[in-house]
């Protein structure tokens, strides 16, 4: 069933340089509608993500190779003032702010910036997404009546001063203090010692001329002595009218940075900085002018815990960017892949690259990841809108966003660095070369795998939760109300949900193999797989762990660090899992059925190599025999070679146009290249002057 | 039996920062001996590495951050005339140019050059390990005398002009032509069309005045038609004493990298450019007055892999750097491993990071590689020397060499990324600042994976040589002689030699899974395990593509295709046992028993650690069962708890001083910083003013 729409406008051409007639890539009965799949790829909010890639093709937004860091800090800035002067940047922010309180929206936006430069995406981040953010949840109207207009404007570039140099992941052990003076009804900020200099700030090198300060809270109620809240966020002014620091303050420049060297990292310190008490940000804690504090949440766990929770979008929209950074290496090096040739093949021709059965198993499956982790990354930014725009905000759903955006942030950004690298690598020196685009991708989203939470850190706090969900399940319920709860929930994708509960399944009829035993391809023998090695991980951790409850706390603490690597690999097998749902629930979505079946071989492929990558565990634990784990190499070869006439159309479809690619080896030219020299070597052997190969003279 | 030396001052007091009395790194029974082991891993050439390492202290030869593209390639070709006054670059040349026909000790030297900027590094290799290597190896006496004296001085700076735009690793292909025109007894050069532009080359866009030029060599014998005599190498001048290219030369620069930023890599183009008949580089072909062409090698195919294999040290050289900024990397972040404290443990301490089993797995697994590499590394430097001494010059021993230099160099490389990779993740944000060195590092290593042979290429070479081996010995041998010739290479390590005579071994008693079943720890158990592994799966391949000898040409093409990724895993899986039989063979070499333990140790988690990346091939294969397999990863885990007390002592050993490192958080900066942040929190707790934590009051 396939359309009867012209044949896409995106692929520029790129596909027809090498598609001779007859070649399988042009048979409409398995082709993809690149244009209709380009839709479903643009997931929930396609009008806003069109505009932003249309705003991002404009050059003035586009990275400039070459320059020194303080032109790229300069020109970074200038582009976000020409951001800001478009207004779209306040989307997330209330009516009076000029936005429109779209918090799933925004981010969808915010994400797209990454084509043009992902300097620009961070430092908008940075200033939007953080520094504004926090001042807009973590405060009340009173702070954004004061801050929030300045801020949107970028009339104030603030930084977002929670890092110090010696806890980047431990927020709750950062260092700075604010101990409030009632005698003048301030908060006075102090940094103690070196490790707690604010660090690897955004803004906070140059530009910054204020910043949300994080620091321990403390203050004194009458008579009382001095009571640490734990941390909170200040508004503190940076910088005077002249741009020099304000009294107390001091700071450093990061300096040179790997890369995103368009943003201007930077290092801040205080000492005895007074602010007034109004400047606390003050709607999960206030202090009173004399002193008393006073919290809507109890628990000081609890209060830490929200209040960041609800900086996750800063997670949520980098999980998107890796996302985009990858489909556009992976749309370059394939399109390179399709044109470029060597080694001379059996027809006498040289071989397309993507040809090769290597070249295929080194790019394809990264294909199925970008699909992957685009259609989980729309889930994540669904469940992320339910909860920010109040249609379904709850203490629970608040947990799955965290723990969803912690396994994707992670895995996605992963993903992007193995993706870029692999592209680069497939597109051999070519590929080394700045103005293709890869390597300085690869530069700026290399950070992406530590800030923000390290990947580590935050697939422990997933591991956490897994193994917490599995506690509370097995606590409350017997056999028979297991079997029930399962039976429930059967239809309950396992989309936004931890599957946890579908754990207990498993567990009930543990020691049948034969389960195991069906067709790879079958939809339900990949999610049998994959789920069962989640939950029987969790499950194998829970019991290893058991014994610390009756441990001393270093015991307790030693055997938790003997099960980290599990947890973490548990963690990392819930991810994909999540991955694995959402790209399932995505070919519903496709009503092309050509387009349906090749993206649904790409889904198996994504499936195929998760359980090929963790075949041992298969086979250890006696969830596949020998003979069938043989058969999941083979099947993905199967598949590759289904897929390699479809590789262009779907890279293609990711949408991006060559003011987003702006690589020259995936503009055409290697194609017009290797048809010239091709051409050359044709009339060569017709020709009756030409050289002979000196081994034809000899024979 | 540990040493009375004292405890070495290469550790710059970074190791005494975190170790408490009673710390298990200071038991001296199990201690490492730092120096004596640094004087291990300083290989066959220490008093070589030692200077060029002494000479890589001064500052003159480091790379200064920021600048720009057009600075740092000046400041590189100034570090080239530096390094050329010296005199130390010609040591591989013979006397009469200041040399002493040193190949492997001058490579030694080489190698070390990238602590201090690995532009340095690549742009000497260009000059010396290339151009002028070219023109040593490639010519004959008449070339030398006209053309060496000014290329090592660097007076004439040359590009190495063998890839073209279309071809990299597929060198035969080349379109250049040097058609040579008896009247004028000169080669004419000509660039037929774009994709043979020459690419990639460094010295090209900049400094270079000449150029060694591959071209497909033309020419007609009195009376005859062309023939065109395949690849031969010719001596281009490039510019004219004014900088300006000589007529019918053009040429671009390649502009910005994805590293390596200090090189002027740059393309050329030549229409009827013309030199005389003497500038070919005629030690394997000539080309007389009339233009008779002669050849001291008949066959084409064999001359252009004789021609090639003479330039192998390119791919010797890059496995030892590889190997040398791996471990630079390794120092950095183990070092900050041992300082960075992060997150409260059970004694209300932060946990130094090192001491996390998850940060222990990250980390030690690539130290051990990181031995493994150089040691490989090492031997691949003795064989080199072999042959290019003359001392042992077979065409069998230059086979050898070709092919451990094409499995170092792909495994040295990725092995080198993915090190520095995880050593910049490892180190947080913190690594991400280009003043710890290891985003610079990784940057400039990056385009080692693709450059001298792309990596894959090279494993399918390696993979190759395993078939052909197999076939041949497959070929003369019945089992009964299999059985003699096994027992008779018993003592032979397989180190220099491909393993495939083992092969047979294999074959001869399949089907006996107990005898995998031994102690994983004993080194004959993990040698089988992984020879078998190699054996088998060429066998395999071999036997799968026996079909292709009676095939059509596009079918057998097809048939290898479809074996390609196996044999490229075959290769690799090869190249680890080449290293892990090197590893084992060094033990032999430290005397010191304690550090023998602790060393040996490491070979185990290599070789462990091999066979748990690979376990589903033991267990479908039937080499290992489910429960013994079960053990190789609990028996890593011991081992990395094993090593961690000593993971410091075991980077220290790779003896980087200071000047070398130049990373700030492996200065011990991160100890002192934690240092004061511990007895700040300290007196925090010993005060009766402190402010008491909310969760305290309360309670």
């Amino acid at each position: 069933m396939t359309t009867t729409t012209p044949r896409p406008d995106r692929t520029n051409g790129r596909l027809g340089a090498t598609v001779e007639p007859g070649d399988p890539r042009l048979d409409a009965e398995t082709g993809v509608d690149v244009e209709r799949l380009h839709e479903v790829l643009l997931g929930h909010y396609p009008e806003l993500r069109r505009s932003a890639r249309a705003l991002m093709a404009d050059p003035q937004f586009h990275q400039v190779d070459g320059l020194s860091m303080a032109e790229h800090r300069e020109r970074v800035l200038a582009q976000l003032r020409a951001l800001a002067a478009t207004g779209s940047m306040n989307r997330a922010f209330p009516a009076r702010f000029g936005g429109v309180d779209d918090h799933g929206g925004s981010l969808s936006r915010f994400e797209e910036l990454v084509s043009a430069d992902p300097s620009v995406q961070i430092k908008s981040g940075v200033q939007w997404g953080l520094f504004a953010s926090a001042i807009l949840h973590l405060g009340t109207e009173r702070n954004h009546d004061e801050f929030l207009a300045d801020a949107l404007s970028l009339k104030v570039p603030g930084a977002f001063a929670m890092t110090e140099t010696g806890h980047g992941s431990d927020v709750a052990a950062i260092g700075t203090t604010a101990t409030y003076d009632p005698a003048t009804q301030e908060f006075v900020i102090d940094t103690p010692f070196r490790a707690a200099w604010k660090d690897y700030l955004g803004n906070a090198a140059l530009h910054g001329t204020a910043a949300v300060v994080f620091a321990q809270l403390i203050t004194a109620a009458p008579g009382e002595g001095p009571v640490n809240h734990g941390v909170h966020a200040l508004y503190v002014p940076l910088k005077d009218e002249h741009g020099a620091f304000l009294p107390g303050i001091g700071g450093e420049d990061d300096g040179l940075k790997g890369g995103l060297n368009g943003i201007d990292n930077g290092r801040l310190h205080f000492t005895g900085v007074r602010v007034p008490r109004t400047n606390l940000l003050n709607r999960y804690g206030d202090v009173a002018a004399d002193g008393t504090y006073t919290s809507s949440i109890a628990s000081p766990g609890r209060r830490f815990f929200t209040m960041l929770g609800t900086l996750v979008q800063g997670r949520v929209s980098l999980d998107g960017a890796a996302v985009g950074a990858a489909r556009i290496g992976l749309t370059i090096a394939v399109t390179y892949a399709n044109q470029r040739r060597q080694f001379q093949g059996a027809t006498g021709e040289e071989t397309v690259l993507l040809d090769y059965a290597e070249h295929q198993r080194r790019l394809l499956p990264l294909v199925a990841s970008a699909y992957a982790s685009g259609f989980a990354h729309e889930d994540l930014l669904a469940l992320f809108d339910d909860v920010f725009s109040g249609r379904n905000d709850t203490e629970e759903t608040r947990e799955d966003l965290e723990t969803m955006a912690a396994a994707l942030k992670a895995s996605s950004t992963w993903q992007a660095l193995r993706t870029l690298q692999t592209a680069r690598e497939a597109c051999g020196g070519a590929g080394f070369l700045a103005e293709n685009r890869i390597t300085g991708l690869r530069a700026d989203l290399d950070v992406f795998a530590t800030f923000e939470g390290d990947n580590t850190v935050l697939l422990q706090l997933v591991g956490k939760r897994l193994l917490a969900d599995y506690a509370k399940d097995m606590r409350h319920l017997d056999a028979v109300k297991v079997a029930r709860l399962v039976a429930e929930r059967a239809a309950d994708a396992a989309r936004y949900r931890t599957p946890l509960v579908r754990a207990l399944q498993t567990i009930t009829d543990v020691g049948d193999p034969r389960r195991s035993v069906g067709h790879l391809r079958d939809t339900s023998t990949q999610r049998e797989l994959l789920v069962d090695r989640v939950e029987t991980m969790v499950a194998e951790i829970a019991a290893g762990l058991r014994p610390a409850q009756k441990a001393s706390p270093a015991q307790a603490a030693a055997l938790f660090n003997q099960y980290q690597h599990q947890l973490i690999e548990a963690a990392q097998a819930h991810a994909d899992l999540v991955q694995w749902e959402s790209f399932t629930a995505a070919l519903a979505r496709i009503d092309d059925r050509g387009t349906r079946q090749v993206v649904t071989w790409l889904r198996d492929l994504f499936g195929l190599r998760l359980i090929e990558a963790h075949l041992s565990w298969y086979l250890v634990n006696g969830r596949l025999s020998a003979g069938r784990a043989r058969t999941v190499t083979s099947y993905i070869d199967r598949l590759l070679a289904r897929l390699r006439p479809h590789a262009q159309e779907l890279v293609d479809a990711f949408g991006y146009e060559q003011a987003h690619l702006r690589a020259p080896i995936a503009s055409g030219v290697e194609a017009e290249r290797q048809d010239e020299a091709r051409a050359w070597f044709k009339a060569q052997r017709a020709s009756s002057d030409a050289p002979v190969p000196e081994k034809h003279v000899r024979r």
